[in-house]
């Protein structure tokens, strides 16, 4: 089997908007907040089975695939696909691509294996579960009463747990949200919290008391993930598990770093950030040999299928924008019911299929190597 | 002061083709050996000053420019330049985008600031030195005959340390070129090597072991720069002192992680790779409280006012692609004399002027806020 084509596509997506931290981009790609750019690549293969990954930041994906993955990848056997993300890591020490960058070529390569197999991605890579509880995700609002609504709805919907997202960055306003938010759930009730990176190590310490005091299973991400050692320090202060290194550059070797400084609890794997299903399981062994969860980071068929095959990751993550967004869950391609996330029917690869015909007329341009 | 308008240009440069590691690309951008593309990045202002940056990666850069960095400047003073690359730190979280991007921001910022000023970057920065010894730093080449006229060009040319890159990745091949160049160069003679992350751990220490013997002055990047682990036992063991930390993500973040687990012995700064003269000089003075020199990685103006602003940088890189090349050195607009770098006038801001009605004749696109 052989790689014969590669085609990409910019298409240009209509997103519903949101808003994220008050000084950082929320939604949309920065032009607008109901924009974004995509990039949709193609691998066509000698047997005519053809491979597909959907990607944001589409004007860069567009510059990658022309510039390097598409010579790259001409003539390698999907079924290769170790091989082919060995070469493509490689690059990445010249071309400094983002992570998810990587992540398309290895998307589009398991769809064409997991075609070829007639099998979902999921069941290639492990196959641990069918289906799997999810978290209702917020992004952030003004206002109490605002998070109010969309907790109540979460609740309504049959999430099992919620994770916050915060507006403000100063840590007692925030406290007060989790005091409320704790009440509102009741004390049994799965929390957790995702601070993106917004303090320093002072701020985060602080703010894990008042987590640790209401309970809440995890505290992601409080600092940039560049400083281990300021990570191992909060680990070491608190008992409160820890959930890092989603952001930070590397892979499993990356992961490894925070295994041996000890700087998290709970380990951050994901297509998108990991370099596709081959990087994002190769985090999830690493932390798994160290008795660590591995929880997916994102939504999405990739990051179900990622999340379905790890034994060591526990939840969904479900990006839930406001009540409307909620009530809609489960009238996609992907099955929400009960509280759980699965496959609506057995899809054979990643389970999107795009018509060539509606790529060339919605698409804004094209590439393709032959 | 305020930034006025933003304006990005789309340049197809021709560049001298060389190659690189077998197996990986050398010279282009991966479409040609001859092509890259590049930006020209403009900053205007209200007092009429405006500041000029040129980074690779063309397309990549036309789409931050025109997404993220023009609405993130707009109105910002650009003599407020640390909080200018706070700003662009920040976005990097949900942009990933490389540090030479932030890089062409800091570069446009600081050319503003040294006009403004009518001085140098440099002397802004620190103006430690006006002149500084350059090494030549080679390409790779198929045989031992090549390596030896570059060799021979280099010592002709006044150079008083030359570093080598590989072309090939079997460390018992390069041992034998190593000998052979120190045989080329006498006992005395400044040598050192960058091996751009070829290797794991084993053939990193093996061939550590042959440059001690050789005498070589230092030993670059044996392995990628996500394992800081391995890097702290290669010190361990080894007396030659180990430079890293060229390609890995963070400035001086990162900096700071090498540092305190002992994984270099020099540290590399740069302005591309650490975003900017902001970057690079905060990478220098942390190496530099503790006791260690930053060595700046790659030529051309803006690494040239890094290599004369910091005290602990020693040489200023000088990539030397064949004899043609090393005989045509001194004839652009740096001054290369008794194997010294300068500038060849005082210089307001970076140096280099480009006209607005070439860039608009010769680009392939243009963008512009306003």
């Amino acid at each position: 089997m052989k790689i014969t084509n590669v085609k990409s596509y910019l298409v240009e997506d209509i997103v519903k908007p949101f808003t994220w931290q008050v000084d950082r981009p929320g939604s949309g790609d920065g032009r607008d907040p109901r924009k974004n750019f995509s990039c949709v690549m193609v691998l066509d293969t000698d047997e005519g089975i053809s491979g597909y990954a959907k990607g944001p930041k589409g004007r860069i994906m567009m510059d990658l695939v022309e510039r390097r993955f598409s010579s790259d990848l001409i003539g390698m056997n999907p079924l290769n696909s170790e091989k082919i993300w060995e070469k493509c890591w490689d690059t990445d020490r010249l071309e400094e691509y983002p992570l998810y960058a990587m992540a398309m070529v290895d998307i589009a390569v398991w769809d064409i294996k997991g075609k070829k197999a007639g099998l979902p991605v999921y069941k290639l890579l492990g196959g641990y579960r069918d289906e799997i509880p999810a978290y209702a995700s917020t992004t952030s609002y003004d206002t109490l009463e605002e998070y109010r609504d969309v907790v109540e709805a979460s609740l309504s919907a049959g999430y099992p747990s919620i994770k916050l997202h915060l507006r403000y960055r100063d840590v007692k306003t925030n406290a007060k949200l989790c005091e409320k938010v704790r009440e509102w759930v009741g004390d049994d009730f799965s929390l957790t919290l995702d601070a993106s990176g917004l303090w320093n190590y002072t701020d985060s310490l602080w703010f894990g008391r008042v987590l640790e005091e209401l309970k809440f299973e995890w505290y992601e991400e409080p600092m940039r993930e560049f400083e281990l050692e300021s990570y191992k320090k909060l680990c070491d202060k608190l008992d409160i598990p820890i959930l890092a290194a989603e952001c930070s550059d590397g892979s499993h070797w990356n992961a490894a770093e925070f295994i041996r400084r000890d700087a998290c609890d709970i380990m951050r794997t994901s297509t998108h950030y990991k370099g596709g299903f081959t990087g994002g399981m190769k985090v999830g062994h690493v932390a798994e040999a160290f008795g660590m969860k591995a929880e997916v980071h994102g939504g999405g068929h990739n990051n179900l299928h990622l999340c379905l095959a790890l034994p060591n990751n526990t939840y969904y993550e479900d990006l839930v924008i406001d009540v409307e967004d909620i009530e809609a869950k489960g009238q996609g391609q992907l099955k929400f019911e009960n509280g759980m996330y699965s496959f609506k029917e057995q899809v054979a690869g990643v389970g999107i299929e795009y018509d060539h015909d509606e790529l060339e007329t919605i698409s804004i341009q094209k590439y393709e190597k032959f």
